[in-house]
């Protein structure tokens, strides 16, 4: 199988190679394709997705991403919008069909003291939060800046609603059958849409699961104040981004959370933290989330749950024993990467 | 002046008492007249915001507000939209052209073990949040639930930023001089427009203040990760809506949390928690908030500093000597409240 490799801005490059050689270790009849994405892309080719990077996916088996984007003041950052490392992002996951965000929340028993959380409540924390991706007020219509006016539209339909929900529903399966829907329904014609199809989905075809519908701000509070109350989410792009973030930090390192995105074709596998311009290429990121990331791309994109398995157990052992500056350890890219190796072999 | 309250649904009434009883002391001169709003609105008049009610805040200095709706399997949620509790509330916000909402979050010194957050997190957190409460996705427009669509949509334009932008400036000029806007410019429009008109505003008429500019998912993580690092936050009514619930959870109790919204007209006083309709009408729901309520609508509706400090510190005292069961304590509203007017006389 084929993965293209886009390790993108900032400490993209470091971590993303450190993701390759464990995957190389576990799974060596993989091979490898770099293209570029991002600002990196806009400098070198005047679009921060390149259509060389598009056509490169034609092929792919499954997509492994770096970080994309610069510093608060970068140069990028004053582009015009459609130049912007951001949109090379959005038409990757465009171009992918990747629909459904996974994004796992868990705290990793002995690091609960991470957390901003009381560790009481940090504790065993599961989440699985499955956003949609392509739709709602990030899609590409009615939207408008003219003089003192703009506005975008949140718009979903049946079927956009219906497959996300699939990919939760199939989820929540494997995990505790629990799943969450979040909408704002008292207030928005579109909630009220998509709490209709995910109760009637789970009507149809998942009656053994359990489904409840909340609010998006009640959900803010809640996944702070009792995160264990949640197994899987599911909800729109924009709730999504939010929730997702807010969720990342109850681990207490952004630094510990991988992501997949799946479709119909290809995933795409990427950290969620940012490209951290400020430590680049000094050998010190850490590149714990995209070798789990490089996990879930053997799960989700590969159907390899044995290797999977065998890279999240190496990595929890490497952080206990190798923990990197940001959790508060000694060890750089390289000896945590290292310690990883060890690990599996 | 006249004092319009509304009680509305759950613990309201017994809140709103409590909160009057304060007042009467602290105010002497104040005089009361209630109002219906909210599902025993609909019940009695068929209508969540009735004409008896729009009539009376013409006459109105300022309004209290208790809380509004019931039970998740209330009969009230089965409604059409435009009968149900939420709705008298959304058209009340409306009628008062209220386009500023105001939500303080501070943690009381000696109560930052409430919170989820670590004590060390917690500590010292005095953030105020304010909320453009009238327009964005929450506007009458552009919305439509049709077959397998639906839409809505975020609008803003620049009277709507800036109006209530300079309600921020105004809060943060007596506060630290810091203010965060948040939008999620790098794929809105509607953002592009919003951080365009806040930052001309403080570049013409307040450059004497701090200001910089945050995406949302980047706030949700912060607020949590690291909330003493915000003094004023000013945002979009979705995002507000979202940001402040989330930061309410902080000290822990959302029976601490007062709100205030401010427009043209009289101004919108209320306790942010909910209705509780599972303890309603025992007589121990925590009055503080509604209490707290009281005591912004001293300070902003009728601009009285001295007797709204006064308030603030004869419940900070009370919530000390007599805490209520859900801050772990033993009072009930009666004997809280009457700690409260003790500590004012
Ligand atoms: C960079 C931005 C466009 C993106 C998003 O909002 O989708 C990011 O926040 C994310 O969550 O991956
Ligand atoms: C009940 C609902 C319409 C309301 C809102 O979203 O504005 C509530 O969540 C609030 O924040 O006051």
């Amino acid at each position: 199988p084929k993965i293209i490799t886009l390790p993108g801005d900032g400490i993209g490059p470091e971590v993303t190679a450190a993701a390759v050689e464990v995957l190389r270790e576990v799974a060596p009849d993989l091979t490898f394709e770099e293209r570029a994405i991002g600002g990196g892309a806009f400098d070198a080719h005047g679009d921060p997705f390149p259509q060389a990077t598009r056509d490169a996916l034609k092929e792919a088996d499954a997509v492994l991403l770096g970080t994309v984007g610069g510093a608060h003041d970068s140069p990028w950052n004053a582009l015009p919008r459609e130049k912007r490392p951001e949109s090379g992002l959005l038409a990757l996951r465009k171009a992918l069909g990747c629909y459904a965000n996974l994004r796992p929340v868990r705290v990793q028993p002995g690091l609960e003291h991470l957390s901003p959380l009381k560790p009481g409540l940090a504790r065993g924390v599961d989440i699985l939060i499955v956003r949609e991706l392509l739709g709602g007020i990030y899609f590409d219509g009615d939207r408008k800046i003219e003089g003192n006016a703009a506005y975008n539209t949140m718009r979903y339909t049946t079927p956009e609603v219906e497959r996300v929900a699939k990919v939760a529903f199939w989820a929540a399966e494997q995990r505790k059958g629990r799943v969450t829907s979040v909408d704002k329904a008292n207030v928005l014609e579109v909630s009220e849409l998509w709490r209709r199809d995910v109760q009637a989905l789970r009507d149809r075809e998942y009656r053994s699961l359990h489904l409840n519908h909340e609010y998006v701000d009640s959900v803010a509070m809640l996944i702070v104040s009792n995160p264990g109350r949640y197994d899987v989410i599911v909800t729109e792009n924009l709730f999504g981004d939010i929730l997702s973030d807010l969720a990342a930090v109850i681990p207490g390192s952004l630094g510990l959370m991988p992501s997949a995105s799946l479709g119909d074709g290809p995933g795409l596998f990427e950290p969620i933290h940012g490209s951290a311009p400020d430590i680049a290429g000094q050998g010190i990121a850490n590149p714990a989330a995209a070798i789990m990331s490089a996990g879930m791309l053997l799960r989700h994109g590969l159907s390899r749950p044995d290797a999977a398995n065998q890279i999240d157990r190496a990595v929890a052992l490497a952080l206990r024993e190798r923990p990197t500056r940001d959790l508060g350890g000694q060890a750089d890219t390289r000896t945590f990467t290292r310690a990883v190796l060890e690990a599996l072999g």
